[in-house]
């Protein structure tokens, strides 16, 4: 069936939407791609800046409290933005309508600041765009069945663009955002990373979530269930970015399809802790209560004693530090390694490619690099380095996966 | 039936909300309120600047778009300010309830910009009040039948909360603000202006309409037509201030209650024009297509011909100019004479006391002003005078009809 085959969501970021000569840039394009023949259903983000002025509104009278009027407050940022973006349109002689979750029925569960979408009226949306109007979604929110407005967390506006897709079948979900496309790898970091035209959903959603912030986890999981094609590409450019696919539509894999890394990470090594896994629960299980996510664990014993050492972000060190000091002893050490980052190598081709962890550590090996903490995955293998060492590391292993530019 | 008696409408103005610390400061009172017994049920404005800041962005984009993405934006400010105030409540242990218009049903008519209340869900609203919550609702908005967005044009919290109040037969509408109540001439003008403890719907009514910019024109009329009670009151203290009521339950009712003014107004005096009222008809028909309100108008005629005199408002002198010009020949001299105000009178008491007309213009002769054009009412007497004379006619007006505070 291709019926909806010219239907194409196009998402806009808060940078692209976030002034009005930029508001207005994107307006041009929409109707350029409608001149082209495409049935664009929009979707957009708040003004850049927007959503963190109203979180520090509400935090501001009480930073403990998430519920209804939290969700109600952030989510006024997309409607802001959506008016202007329809306005824009219409100056220009088009016929915009810009909705909000409620008139559009973008139905959630009632988990606020982190709802989840349960249904979409895929046929009001279709209405608009078969009487040749634009439908400007305001992204990142829902309602409840009670119509209360809900926000969908980080990274929403993706995950409404990407439910919207499969909603109504579009052809691909349109991610328009500051970058022209993925990289190999941060071109700050690796001057040679290149721009990766095809990804995998399993290889972006690795990526996601070992660092890389072009798209948040969540939307590539749901695309990947819906197998909606996700094309990441830039709001100044016309050319095409990265397309995120079902692994079988792309032609070449490569083993490692880059390098990613992430600089805000701190390592606590614990020496010596009780025997047994029951410390070990009674730890992360008292590290989650007080919201510190806890990334690499590594476990090991011998006659001294059970060691365990593991990594958090930056910001929750001293939360995490407060919680060991807590559970242990003074007869155990609590040191804290500072200034860490962690390296991965991502990559689908790694599962049928055995011996790319040997090449890993050899590479970190010849730079000289030590190693403090390391998990690996079907596709995925990282490890926890001194941030001295991270840019020589990155290279080293950017080249030695083939992926430095010509 | 007196069930609904302790419910009581309070609606903060942008002013009242216009910081945290402000919203922090009105959360307290309304608990106070609710632990002398009342059923508070609250509208608030958007925070002070907010709404002019989104007519900025949207005129930005495009000055002459008015339609629903416009009232969808500027809608945005409200929901801001009622999701603070509710968590504020929240922090302070109440249970409140942010509540936008499509929740809460408040319909109104498809004119975008400047749309009328035509039904209000009462029983809704007051489900949240019998089971112990506090209804937060955002003012100057509603919803037509087809869900989407309006708002109500200037001064249209006030509408909002008066209907919200004629709706659930509360008590009174109070009126929270910056001043402590409507004083019986500027204070800045007349350092001897007092208070007015009460005024009949009439006499507000004609002080909104002659320059006051306590209350909006609409809310009042609204108020009289449902008979309402408006308690006009300052978000800052807690003794009472200006009850705006029927004029029955007027006690004492002095000849003139107020003496008000408007100093941003402007005479054009035109002679000789086309005798007969077809050239009247036209023109102030062509001035109307143009936006310009023309204010008191006169016109005389001899065997030299007819003239005409109107005022309008500064800002609309040069569109009222062009008009003109284009409708008389170069044998017709236009006086523009800028600079001057309206000074007016205002008193239920006139209607049944004689001779106001004749104490105003003899106390303008002693204090030797000019004056330029008049126009009375029932209730009321307005004369155009020189910016330069206002300070002293308008002193020596309120000494006149006994106004002086002792």
């Amino acid at each position: 069936m291709k019926t909806q085959s010219q239907v194409l969501v196009k998402k806009f970021g808060g940078t692209s939407v976030g002034s009005i000569e930029r508001i207005e840039a994107v307006a041009d394009r929409v109707l350029a791609d409608m001149k082209a023949g495409q049935k664009p259903i929009v979707v957009a983000s708040a003004m850049s800046g927007e959503t963190n002025r109203l979180v520090r509104l509400a935090n501001d009278v009480d930073p403990f409290y998430r519920g209804p009027a939290y969700d109600m407050l952030v989510a006024s940022g997309e409607q802001v933005s959506i008016a202007l973006l329809a306005i824009a349109l219409e100056k220009r002689g088009a016929k915009a309508v810009p909705l909000l979750a409620y008139q559009l029925g973008i139905q959630t569960d009632a988990i606020f600041s982190k709802a989840r979408i349960t249904a979409v009226n895929s046929e009001k949306l279709l209405g608009y765009v078969h009487r040749g109007e634009i439908p400007i979604v305001a992204g990142f929110q829902g309602v409840t069945e009670g119509d209360q407005i809900t926000t969908l967390g980080r990274g929403g506006s993706d995950t409404t663009a990407v439910a919207l897709a499969a909603a109504v079948q579009s052809e691909a979900c349109e991610i328009y955002t500051d970058v022209p496309a993925v990289y190999s790898a941060d071109p700050r970091l690796v001057p040679k990373a290149r721009e990766i035209p095809v990804l995998s959903f399993e290889e972006m959603m690795e990526m996601a979530s070992l660092g890389s912030k072009v798209l948040h986890f969540r939307s590539v999981e749901l695309a990947a269930k819906y197998r909606v094609k996700i094309h990441l590409r830039s709001t100044f450019e016309t050319r095409d970015g990265t397309w995120v696919v079902p692994e079988g539509d792309k032609m070449e894999t490569p083993v490692v399809s880059s390098i990613t890394h992430d600089a805000a990470t701190v390592v606590l090594k614990l020496f010596p802790v009780p025997f047994g896994p029951g410390f070990l629960a009674e730890l992360f299980e008292a590290l989650a209560e007080k919201g510190v996510v806890v990334d690499i664990i590594t476990q090991s014993h011998n006659e001294d004693g059970q060691r365990v050492a593991f990594s958090v972000r930056d910001e929750d060190l001293n939360s995490a530090v407060t919680v060991v000091k807590q559970m242990v002893g003074n007869k155990t050490s609590i040191v804290q390694m500072e200034k860490m980052a962690k390296l991965s190598a991502v990559g689908v081709g790694m599962a049928n490619h055995p011996g790319v962890a040997a090449r890993f550590f050899r590479v970190l090996e010849k730079q000289k690099v030590p190693i403090h903490l390391v998990t690996t995955s079907d596709i995925k293998i990282s490890a926890v380095i001194d941030q001295t060492n991270l840019g020589e590391a990155a290279k080293a292993l950017h080249a030695e996966f083939g992926l430095d530019r010509e």
